[in-house]
């Protein structure tokens, strides 16, 4: 043990106590606190620019790449979206106290499944300021303490915003070690946090697919694995496909770099020749490097050019405008290539045939199946969960779009009146 | 990686391969296969004997205690009540295909959130031939592939239900692979298992709180923990003491090295002169070895035994006929023991103030409160789940008593009509 480790572990159980308190506290509390921390936020809007603008300048000094440098940059406009987005969760239903299940036993004792605060949520993430306070308000809404640890390259940053949130929720009677920073413990902070067994209920991942595996490898906490998606649009021999094409091409392009967005192209034999010429030239305009196996090279329109597929290809989640095309003999096919490749986040099929598609559903293991419908949607906005932490692509506790709901645990409360067991 | 990995995984790629045929057995084949596991094993019940006798003979050369023997000895009388639990699971509702949320999204695309399959299911238990069959047809009325790993102990016995069990689901049409152990490859192929990470969705510790610890601690694949219970009674000052005296005792006496029995008894200082004399006389002559402080050993009658406690026993699950016995200011200080050394597993409050009911019930953070009740009650059966697989006391999946429904994940379904993310 480390003084990192001693100093992780002391915040930890402070936001332990501070989370006996948060289990108790009214959805008008947390709301009041909430509207506190969007206010806050909002006045000391200069002092998180001045922050931010030292994090930003070194890092780029240091030659971080531009798309990291824009996820990282705050200006007041942003600070004003952040400070939205919390009083957006303000307005979502409290999670907490509603009751799941219940019955009366045989021997008259009520018996209640009530959703309760899951205690403390340790969240890992990368150099996106905009994730401390998310994270900490859905902490916050759901009855539990936060314990943030961001990249060091927003250090400054989050340092400010945490310290504005601390003293927004104080100031509204909550304690303020229910949002607290292990940032200026570096990776070792992180590693504590990830083996505070007993002091930290629950770590979730939000990054790349380098981190998530860290994480899940390296914690005794329970995890949950957020959104690494190689999707499939599969096109079947049913198809309509100018359904097929639309589908395809928004599943590849409407968003790039977000893990729902569909990385392979499977078609079925007997409808290659009508359907791929057209889709390959929509998607090369668009940009898409196509990566593809010889029977869909046979097919690619003058102009398109195509490179040869390769087992890695099948593999990747580009997260880029590249796509991995394959023409397959029939379903079952479709299914063997997606069983093997897929990371179990979404599957789509475009079909009219009902049997092709119970087929499809039924055979397939992923946290979200799109029947004639593009990848993109699953999404806990467009699936009407209100917020969105992640999408988990593990089975245990949360599949596909996690909202409120799925960062709480529940309790069972049985209510007799001298009764005991025979 | 040893060889006994690589068999290990390749044991566990030809679960994978069966689960998903798994996935799509009706309720009907299901319920078929377990009619014929239920009556394979009453046929061969003297095959069964006779390998079981080899391993009690073998245990009870070695030092085995009586404990441990009498939990791994099997006779045609025990088998037929194995084969009859597993009559009683094929008579349960089939989890798989319940539609537990569901909704149309305001773009017209049809979304429910259906019960699936979690795919392969690792079970790590001691040497209780029971739990070999038990575990295997809660697994397959779950849909999923089991992968058994048995204490060596119970290696023969088994061998021999694994076996009979294959050959049964084989007869029905279902894959053989959908049920097969790694007893033969020992502690290696059980670490083997916990890291066999994307072949295993589940593993479940079934056994102390050694077994469990490791488990956690080693294994890569998700794991549900079951049940270490340090479960507390607390009598408040507005107790009904004749219902806290008959509580009390059902909930240390009633079964004894059950994770649901009471290990501490908290007494409000209001009340226990007037209650603990009676208790701990009822308590002692009922062969319970009371541990507590001074203020208890005061009350105590004479001729009641008392030893002094210590930390240790505050913490102690004693699975035994002990019990730690302390005497309480206000309700604050025994929320505050409980904090202190709960396990999360079942906590009692005896009182007539709903204030101070509803002060206990939101204030701890445990799998089940209950309120003028027995500890005892935390049970599958008796909370009307028809099957336990295990007590959770974590707080990701599962918590309290787990049932066919805990051993499943769920999958979003989204019907569109060609539906594109704008």
């Amino acid at each position: 043990m480390n003084d990192y480790t001693e100093s992780v572990e002391s915040i930890a159980s402070a936001a332990r106590v501070a989370s006996v308190t948060m289990r108790k506290a009214t959805t008008a509390q947390k709301n009041e606190a909430l509207e506190a921390i969007a206010a806050a936020l909002c006045e000391n809007a200069a002092q998180i620019e001045e922050a931010n603008a030292e994090d930003y300048e070194r890092e780029r000094a240091g030659g971080m790449s531009q798309g990291l440098l824009d996820r990282l940059f705050l200006d007041s406009e942003r600070i004003a979206d952040i400070a939205e987005a919390v009083r957006h969760v303000a307005s979502l239903p409290d999670p907490i106290g509603d009751v799941i299940k219940g019955r009366t036993l045989d021997n008259g004792m009520r018996l209640t499944q009530v959703r309760v605060p899951i205690g403390v949520i340790g969240m890992i993430y990368e150099a996106r300021p905009n994730v401390t306070v998310d994270a900490a308000s859905l902490a916050l809404k759901a009855g539990s303490a936060a314990i943030l640890r961001g990249g060091s390259a927003a250090a400054r940053t989050n340092s400010v915003l945490v310290d504005i949130m601390r003293t927004a929720i104080a100031s509204c009677g909550l304690p303020s070690d229910a949002i607290s920073s292990i940032d200026s413990f570096g990776r070792e902070g992180a590693v504590a946090l990830m083996r505070a067994r007993g002091l930290v209920d629950l770590v979730i991942p939000r990054g790349g697919a380098g981190l998530i595996r860290t994480v899940v490898e390296q914690s005794l906490v329970p995890v949950i694995e957020t959104g690494v998606g190689n999707c499939h649009v599969y096109v079947d021999s049913s198809a309509d496909l100018d359904k097929a094409h639309a589908i395809t091409i928004n599943s590849k392009t409407q968003r790039v770099g977000v893990c729902n967005a569909a990385e392979t192209l499977l078609v079925h034999g007997d409808v290659a020749e009508d359907f791929l010429p057209g889709a390959l030239s929509s998607l090369s305009e668009a940009g898409v490097v196509l990566h593809a196996d010889e029977r869909t090279r046979e097919l690619a329109p003058e102009g398109v050019e195509i490179v040869d597929a390769t087992e890695d290809d099948w593999e990747r989640e580009y997260l880029a405008l590249e796509m991995a095309v394959r023409v397959v003999p029939d379903l079952d096919s479709a299914l063997e290539h997606i069983r093997t490749y897929s990371t179990g986040h979404t599957e789509a099929i475009v079909a009219q045939d009902c049997d092709a598609i119970e087929e499809f559903v039924n055979g397939l293991d992923c946290a979200a199946v799109m029947v004639n419908a593009s990848t993109r949607f699953t999404d806990g906005g467009q699936f009407g969960l209100g917020a969105e932490i992640g999408i988990s692509t593990q089975k245990l506790h949360a599949r596909g779009p996690m909202g409120l709901d799925e960062i709480t645990t529940t309790m069972w409360i049985a209510r007799g009146d001298g009764h005991i067991r025979s």
